[in-house]
């Protein structure tokens, strides 16, 4: 039995808002947000059948983010993809008796067109720059699903997939392509638009399919794309199959992954809203959680991340996490901290630094890291701990500088002690304040394995490159650490006293926010993935610094660039000089 | 005994010629030209002492390579790291006694202050970035030395090394630091330019020195940089040694280096100029080597290189390579090509495409290569090869589109052979043409190792990254290799048959040729580097790419961008918004 999850919402309203505050003036225009739930959903279709679950692409192209274009073909602009990262997320949460994930189109002869090209041409580049991040992260997701949560997405392509469409069949672990002498996966963008599939499509054509280097370079510049057994010959497509038997035959293997992949016990975990609080005074604005809150400063362009560590009575037990469910403290705070990511990164262009504080217990929060390690093979508490992981990834790819502040009454511990591994530098103050107790931080076990960044090392392993003896050498370090201890170990970049707190800390954020917020993304960007590169961060680095560069180039978005005039009469004009 | 070897030259008619083609309007100024020697350098001073070779910059600020700037505080331009790459160069294939080379600065209290930033600022962004890629290419070089050909650089700081001048030092296997109270190395890049230390001094900041990244951080932001004993704690240099010691210190050590470093068996081999002929009638321009030929035609927008391959009687021993020397076919050839590449880069920025050819027998080449591999302990030879996979890498990280075009009487085998591979796919005649020899490639032993890409993998492991057993077993293919072989092995890309071809090449030409430039260069980075990154392709992927990027924005170059108005006494405005 087929059963339609969702239908398309009652009203407009339900809709994400329209208007990120970096297309037009700040404060114009209402926020993005970036929660959502399936009746919610606008643009995709979500069904269930025992462990196989489809996901259907069927875009309502007159609801657009934001006015100014039509979503037609099946494109999508964030808000489309917004829906898909929360189908993603609930489906490991929500639906653990899912095995097999069917992605497909709702919609004839199209499975998707892959990002709208109006919305692109018509955005910021910070906005495209922000998109694209975003997309790469929802894709990335979803490939850490089918590796870590056996959820093994299946892309059934029924119709044409090009740019970001078969971008997005690239992220799923098998593409079956229907052979029907439309059907056809491409890359036009370098041909039609100037631009790069960047959404990962290169590095996933050559780094993950493996797709000879001369081929991928003949497939990338062929507008109309391949067809059918080329497709399948070429690498491009796993199966290429009859419309006869397509069907059928995408039934019959999402059974089969479904059948090796081993059953997770539900029931599942609804993840309830988070209901931030926002307000907003004069240069201030700020989001409370539960337990993080937001502070925006747009005067002095800063940001504070204030995490609330547990209260010390969470649960130990995989029972009783699965009780506590979306209130457990590290997942409702890991959701809270990652919403708050992503309103600053579209929301708060202008913030050039994030300042990370947390109030709290360490030894409160070691607890709730040993429970989760304890426990990390319940598949929720794995869930959890892979959730962790996402968000502080996305932390590290927040184009901000991030300065941790480490003071007494904080809870930089265990997986709260990863924000200050994840800041560009961390301050911590020695010594007491006023004879309170003087600040400390803690290692637990989630210091050393389970939080891995995209370059696959851990924090810990990433900051001693140099002595990875030294890194494991802190495991024996099971007591609080005091600044001075902190300082000693590597584990803090400065430790001004009481005295010279206050001046040190406000001159180094006056001197940061001084600074050119471009050097300083592509001065972060290298300083802070040393070590090994990966898919993922091969993904981030060279295809997405190329397309950054490519973003900003008049070929592609000046007065008569490709980008610029896509879909007008006039062809586009280049300047030949090759760079 | 020292002996100086160089000294100023005579007349500014040796000087490097001025002005690139691309710093103004198409034809005008000369041609810059790639080829030196030391009798003609203006910016450095070379001396010998046994096995201890110094190498002194001493820029002289009166001799920029275009006017418009003075290279000031042993600032660079491009005319001085021509030098310098031809220095390192010549001491690996004419001074084979040479085991430790000590890089200093013959000016007082300054080291190098790094690119010359008026210099940078009056540059078109396509000079710029072929600035930096060049000077990435002679550092790694420096490198290679050292790993390679057993020529340790110790970097003897007597000044202040700022910016490039740190990350000179840097790609040294050793920095000595003067602690005068005054020298020091910095990266004022970010802080004072609004750019990136971009020759690879980041990454080789975090990945070859791997100090830790906060550190990093704090060291990248500090304008004034660090000295002495906190650069030495804090990984930055290897050694700060007071001003009385310091020359003694950096003699023993440079004597230390040698003396562990293996003898080579003299006499060095002179690098002989290579002599081209030029030609320029009306599009179309010629240069004519013994070896090589690049045509450029500046009104289809592309280039064609043609190799002749040897002519079948090279020595085939090591004492007949040596005799042979700078004439031998391997070494001619690929350094006639690496002018010729360099030629196209800096001085034709219109040409999209590249057409690779070669002329010759397909067997000699295979002989010259299995000369090479069977005699490749001798110390020369090894510089030979070496050489090679040099120049091949150079041809990997051209910006130009790339095809190779395999007919009747080209010579693909073995070491050209690898043309074929670098190339970003390749056409390759089926049957005879009017009853000649039909088109064949070959393999030899130099595709299997030798001359390993920038991600360290042979191309062939690149091409086949899907199926390596597949790159293994064309160990057994030791024939020629018809085009429908070559097809079914998967060593070429298309083979069109007497009838097609002309056509087929005539439209693919075309296409290509009317792509965006940007789009193809974006393209190719990422499809040419599949599989794993190494911090030399670090170097010029993720660092080199949002360099690149930073190039273009206006908070650098724009009219009140940091670069534009260094030097005046305007503060720079940024756009805050952060990407």
């Amino acid at each position: 039995m087929r059963m339609e999850a969702t239908t398309s919402p009652p009203s407009a309203a339900a809709a994400p808002q329209t208007r990120a505050r970096d297309e037009g003036s700040p404060g114009e225009g209402a926020p993005l947000r970036f929660e959502t739930e399936p009746g919610r959903y606008r643009h995709w279709k979500l069904s269930f059948e025992g462990a196989i679950a489809r996901v259907a692409m069927d875009v309502d192209e007159e609801a657009p983010m934001r006015p100014g274009y039509q979503l037609k073909l099946n494109s999508y602009d964030l808000a489309v993809d917004i829906e898909l990262a929360d189908i993603v997320q609930r489906l490991r949460f929500e639906h653990p008796e899912v095995k097999a994930v069917v992605v497909t189109s709702a919609q004839p002869r199209i499975f998707c067109a892959g990002a709208n090209i109006y919305m692109l041409g018509s955005s910021t580049h910070a906005f495209k720059v922000n998109f694209c991040k975003f997309t790469n992260e929802t894709r990335l997701a979803l490939e850490e699903a089918c590796a870590e949560s056996g959820q093994r997405y299946l892309a059934a392509l029924n119709g044409v997939a090009s740019g970001g469409g078969y971008e997005l069949a690239l992220a799923c672990e098998e593409i079956f392509l229907c052979d029907d002498g439309s059907s056809a996966v491409s890359f036009p963008e370098t041909p039609l638009l100037a631009v790069l599939p960047g959404t990962g499509g290169l590095t996933r054509l050559v780094d993950k399919r493996k797709v000879r280097r001369d081929i991928a370079d003949v497939f990338s510049t062929l507008a109309e794309g391949v067809r059918g057994k080329r497709a399948q010959a070429w690498g491009l497509v796993d199966s290429a199959i009859p419309k006869s038997r397509f069907d059928q035959a995408v039934a019959q293997r999402a059974a089969e992954l479904a059948a090796s992949t081993p059953d997770r016990e539900g029931p599942g975990v609804k993840l309830a809203p988070l209901e931030a609080r926002r307000e907003e005074k004069g240069d201030v604005s700020t989001s409370a959680y539960r337990h993080v809150s937001l502070r925006v400063d747009s005067a002095a362009r800063t940001a504070e991340i204030r995490v609330l560590g547990p209260d010390g009575s969470g649960p130990s037990d995989a029972a009783g996490m699965r009780r506590a469910g979306a209130d457990l403290w590290a997942l409702r705070a890991f959701r809270e901290l990652d919403d708050a990511l992503l309103d600053l990164r579209f929301n708060h262009p202008a913030v050039g630094l994030v300042l990370l504080r947390t109030s709290g217990s360490p030894d409160a929060v070691r607890a709730a890291d040993e429970a989760l390690w304890a426990n990390r093979d319940d598949w929720f508490v794995k869930e959890v701990l892979l959730h962790m992981r996402r968000v502080l990834k996305r932390l590290d790819l927040t184009a901000r500088s991030v300065f941790a502040l480490i003071e007494p009454g904080s809870c930089f511990a265990g997986s709260l002690f990863e924000l200050a591994l994840a800041a560009d530098r961390s301050y911590m103050l020695d010594g007491g304040e006023d004879g309170a107790e003087p600040a400390a931080i803690a290692l637990s076990a989630l210091n050393f394995g389970p939080l891995v960044m995209s370059n696959g090392l851990t924090r810990l392993a990433s900051r001693f490159l140099a002595a990875p003896e030294r890194a494991l050498a802190l495991k024996e370090k099971t007591g609080l650490l005091s600044a001075e201890e902190a300082l000693e170990e590597g584990l803090c970049t400065f430790t001004p006293d009481a005295m010279d707190w206050d001046d040190e800390v406000r001159l180094a954020i006056e001197e940061r926010v001084s600074l050119s917020p471009d050097a300083l993304t592509g001065m972060e960007a290298s300083l802070r993935f040393c070590g090994p590169e990966t898919m993922e961060t091969k993904i981030f680095s060279r295809l997405s610094a190329w397309q950054n560069w490519i973003f900003q180039r008049p070929n592609a978005v000046g007065p008569r660039g490709a980008l610029t005039v896509y879909g007008r009469p006039e062809r586009p004009e280049f300047d030949w000089r090759r760079t």
